[in-house]
């Protein structure tokens, strides 16, 4: 097959940032299709749907920090337009996170993630122990403090997969089940041109070349259609990296790291109001509570390649940190354990805007926060495609960053040493991890 | 539909015990109907499949380790035969048990065991720890010591229920996938006849009466149905007391007790040689290799009626204690998890042999050993449904003993105090479990 179809915007990945950018996309008038061969199918999936930019934050820095803030502001509106235009759920609920700590080390921890959070302009709400269990009666005892976030919410991620599939439908978007095998150049002066450069003899791959010979002019799909497109948004999560075609220096930096979950089913629902973080003994857990009844534990942190296999000692681990702040849990059904792989990058903040290929506009390595971020970056690659800048809340998330010279760190990043020490136990933990 | 068929021996379950009594009646050339809405699907399904005699008496006594032993001595021939007559693989492997203690206080229990195995005339092989791993190098370096039990083996349930029903086939036996609604009963003059009773104007369940007013004839199925039989063999696990239709005095004590089950997916294999039975800080847990890579993990002990949920807390306790014992675990992939319905009777000892209702045969009850004792099972009561007489081997496990008065135990068999000690310690977990 080589049939071919054209479109002004082609988003390859059908996640939820990709399906997001679709939407507005098609809301703003553009003609856009979607690639992927399972839409919602891959991080969304497993993800929790937390909506908590300070517990993303202290993975980065004060820009992601902000970005995620703008994100959960525009949350609200996000989730009741896709309802409206739709008649789809999404599952959003605002009703804020308790971080909690076990320990006197996981105290100490949460101390220092109530200094981050002040520092970044956010009154936190500082919980005693009785206090955590009059918000929570359900948590163990021995929690020692707590910090209350009010204006955090949840969302059901594949609910809102669901429904942003059908209002990005609604706004004309195509999505079409197909993998993106290769990403089509042109030569710069024959934009929108749209032939493969294999066309013109060799292999693809070879021939895409460096950044500045061309320009984006699309995909070829895993069946053998070629959709042609000015603009190519790169939205395919952890795997953006390794679609074919993608000349040097326009590679996003991405690599999977494998996330494990927990579906808990309680009946009737009410375990836990809100959703409740706990830094126990150490490590990280959460549990987020849905209407239905769904109670969702998260999550692992992986590093081992594309791996999805939900494992022994993922599950044991998500159980032991569970129960040990909410004991009541063991009573509830085990729904399903399932493992995705978020797209990490070297400094843990997304990669959003143009590469250096003309047309190629990048938008992945949310990590843990896709589902945060989902409405922002919408909304800032659709301004992107629109006006051809980047708004500058999106600035420092620049594909650019990762093209300095080695060991010369972009400015405003954290490195290792520079996360707060939670971050640095986990780390620690993951290496110790089988 | 009122359509009727006949059989000589009406088998009522196709779990591993039902299918093995149809597959040997029909071999001695009775004609069989077995009725299950779903063969193998029951307790079956969840077994590990251990074949260990010794483990199983702790929670009785010497008449059922005797039977356990002359189930297991069978078991090569039952295993081999099945495999030749239908082409199909049962997992049967004869590799041994090794029973490990964890701590100081496992330790005892562990020479409770060895005592208690002695007393039955087995030498036991105890091991130290250094042997233990040099047995089994994944084990602990922290177990104490070990049993080691060679005769011991496994078998695959699911391989051994699809066998059984293709031999149960094979030899002329029909297996009908609908439940059993009712047990037909006929007066005892009318044997044969096969009327329903409350054909004769009253509801079935109340016309069935006391035993002695009638005999067996069949059953009523969930489609409307009638098998007409002049044997009625009961063998539906934990809702053999359930079926509508028994007379007062023949419902055999049966309750559901609840085990959850894991299987991981070792690749390569070989994590474990053998089977390996842990009592670990007075829980025990059991690591049930195949040669398939498949490492069962299991089992709980819930009485919670009939709940098949698999909950958090019952995953918990499985890989917390099969962790402790063989830390490799962790790395294995969890490919399920299930829940099964054991029947637990009152001695925790099956119930073999003629009820008060003429016709009406019990094989039911086997508690946690109904794949040890399938074969011995199946030859006891293809005996008696011959020769109308049970063999000795099986007399101890005569329906009759649960007639007595209140307050007599049966001769014979323990109460709560008599179990030895990792019993009651495990019965008093259980208690305090959720």
């Amino acid at each position: 097959m080589s049939t071919s179809a054209s479109a002004d915007v082609l988003v390859i990945g059908g996640g939820v940032i990709g399906l997001s950018i679709a939407w507005r996309a098609a809301q703003r008038g553009m003609r856009v299709t979607v690639t992927d061969p399972a839409p919602g199918s891959g991080a969304s999936n497993a993800a929790a749907g937390m909506i908590t930019p300070i517990s993303e934050a202290a993975y980065a820095e004060r820009e992601l920090f902000r970005l995620g803030r703008a994100s959960q502001r525009r949350y609200p509106e996000f989730a009741a337009e896709l309802t409206r235009l739709t008649g789809e759920p999404t599952g959003y609920r605002q009703a804020g996170t308790l971080q909690v700590a076990y320990d006197a080390d996981d105290l100490a921890v949460l101390g220092e993630y109530q200094a981050l959070q002040e520092s970044f302009g956010v009154p936190a709400g500082r919980l005693t122990s009785r206090e955590c269990r009059q918000a929570e009666p359900m948590l163990d005892p021995a929690v020692r403090g707590g910090l209350l976030a009010a204006e955090d919410a949840s969302v059901d991620p594949r609910l809102l997969t669901r429904a942003l599939q059908a209002a990005a439908r609604l706004a004309g978007a195509e999505i079409i089940r197909q993998p993106a095998a290769e990403i089509l150049t042109a030569d710069a002066g024959r934009a929108g041109a749209g032939r493969r450069d294999a066309d013109r003899g060799g292999g693809g791959r070879a021939d895409a070349g460096q950044a500045g010979a061309g320009r984006a002019a699309g995909a070829l799909l895993g069946d053998g259609r070629q959709i042609l497109a000015p603009r190519v948004v790169l939205a395919a999560g952890w795997s953006s990296g390794s679609i074919a075609g993608l000349p040097a220096g326009t590679v996003p930096p991405v690599r999977p790291v494998k996330g494990q979950i927990l579906r808990l089913r309680s009946r009737p629902p009410g375990l836990l109001a809100r959703s409740v973080r706990g830094i126990v003994r150490g490590s990280s857990v959460y549990l987020v509570p849905r209407e239905s009844g769904e109670l969702v534990i998260g999550a692992t942190q992986e590093e081992l390649g594309a791996d999805t296999r939900v494992t022994a000692g993922g599950v044991w681990e998500l159980l032991r940190d569970a129960r040990t702040i909410v004991p009541g849990i063991t009573e509830l059904e085990l729904a399903e354990a399932v493992a995705g792989l978020r797209p990490g990058t070297p400094d843990n903040a997304p990669v959003l805007g143009p590469s250096a290929l003309p047309g190629l506009v990048l938008a992945t390595g949310h990590f843990r926060a896709g589902i945060l971020l989902a409405p922002v970056t919408a909304d800032v690659i659709t301004d992107y495609l629109a006006t051809q800048r980047m708004p500058d809340l999106a600035a420092a998330f620049t594909p650019r960053r990762f093209a300095r010279p080695a060991g010369r760190p972009a400015p405003g990043r954290p490195r290792g040493s520079e996360l707060p020490l939670a971050a640095r136990r986990n780390a620690a933990d993951e290496g110790a991890r089988p």
